[in-house]
């Protein structure tokens, strides 16, 4: 029914995330129908990415050069590192505009059940980068799920030894949030970590 | 923030539809960081579909020849014609395996607001194929949207002086659907149009 390159282009849009068959013969569809000069601009927009875009060989994160412009930024604090999970998590960290130091990017999570080690994610990596001795703190943004929360918990045993302060990036009710559609665990770290408002309490 | 080729690439795969910037991002590093050989593969997809595929010259629907399979498919009854808005619609119809005519495929629907008139959605060059004499009945399967019920109305109009039989597909309860939660124009449908099941109804 479908014609051969046709069933070619949907099967290769579904390697895109959350892109079912449907989604992918629509998405085919419209490229052919309607934005066949886009499609196009698409197709070498991809080919370029992958030719030109790499990790950056300090912090693991993506960049077009040898090293990333933000490891490249001497107006950034050298002795503050940021560890995250992605490098969508630099994109949103950079985005809120509250850190002005460098980053490190892990791959991803430790999940021991599919085999994903701290080898993988590259800990042997960071904890070799802190023991340079040039970082004064770390904080740790991996996510707030279990295995963001496990991974934290393993960098701290990793880094014991070394004489930097780690921090972990605070949990509590987001901006916005309503109390009663907030969950319980969240709601009881809001508490657990209550900040005082006035000198005597 | 973004490196130059991959904000590029965000902004390409905003092209495709129900696509925004987060999910464009996430798609971009997920090709990055995870499908850097499928991201190639879908870039040459992308480019081969486009130089191959195009519209079938007789029913408009997309093909990588001059006449698509259906058209040239002698053993489908060329007397039967099913007019359709896309050709995804196409594709749902032989999917269903239940139709073995010939499709006219539409350029969409009629929505004067947006300036698509007949021109446009290519009514006249529809009455001219019909008007060629081989057509005995033409089914209007357009869809049961708004539009799709006036383009099918400005069909029946437009081919009036014409000797063919002019249907409509039926509407009514999807298969399995549950009453309580069909909505009322479409039990209405349902109901005036109910079926005999025995001799005396």
């Amino acid at each position: 029914m479908y014609t051969d390159r046709f069933g070619t282009l949907v099967q290769k849009l579904r390697l895109l995330p959350s892109v079912g068959s449907k989604s992918a013969q629509r998405m085919a569809l419209h490229l052919l129908m309607r934005q066949r000069t886009g499609a196009l601009e698409l197709a070498q927009a991809l080919q370029e990415a992958i030719e030109h875009i790499h990790e950056c060989s300090i912090c693991h994160s993506l960049t077009e050069h040898e090293i990333c412009d933000i490891c490249q930024d001497t107006e950034r604090d050298d002795g503050l590192l940021c560890v995250v999970e992605s490098p969508a998590d630099v994109f949103a960290i950079e985005q809120s505009g509250s850190f002005k130091g460098k980053y490190h990017v892990l791959h991803g999570h430790l999940s021991p059940l599919d085999g994903i080690g701290p080898e993988e994610v590259g800990i042997p990596y960071l904890v070799q980068r802190l023991s340079q001795g040039q970082i004064r703190e770390v904080i740790l943004a991996t996510n707030a799920t279990v295995e963001g929360q496990a991974t934290a918990h393993y960098l701290v045993e990793s880094c014991k030894h070394l004489p930097i302060k780690i921090t972990r990036i605070a949990q509590g009710v987001p901006q916005g949030g309503e109390l009663e559609y907030v969950d319980s665990h969240t709601l009881h770290q809001a508490l657990t970590h209550r900040l005082p408002l006035n000198q005597s309490s």
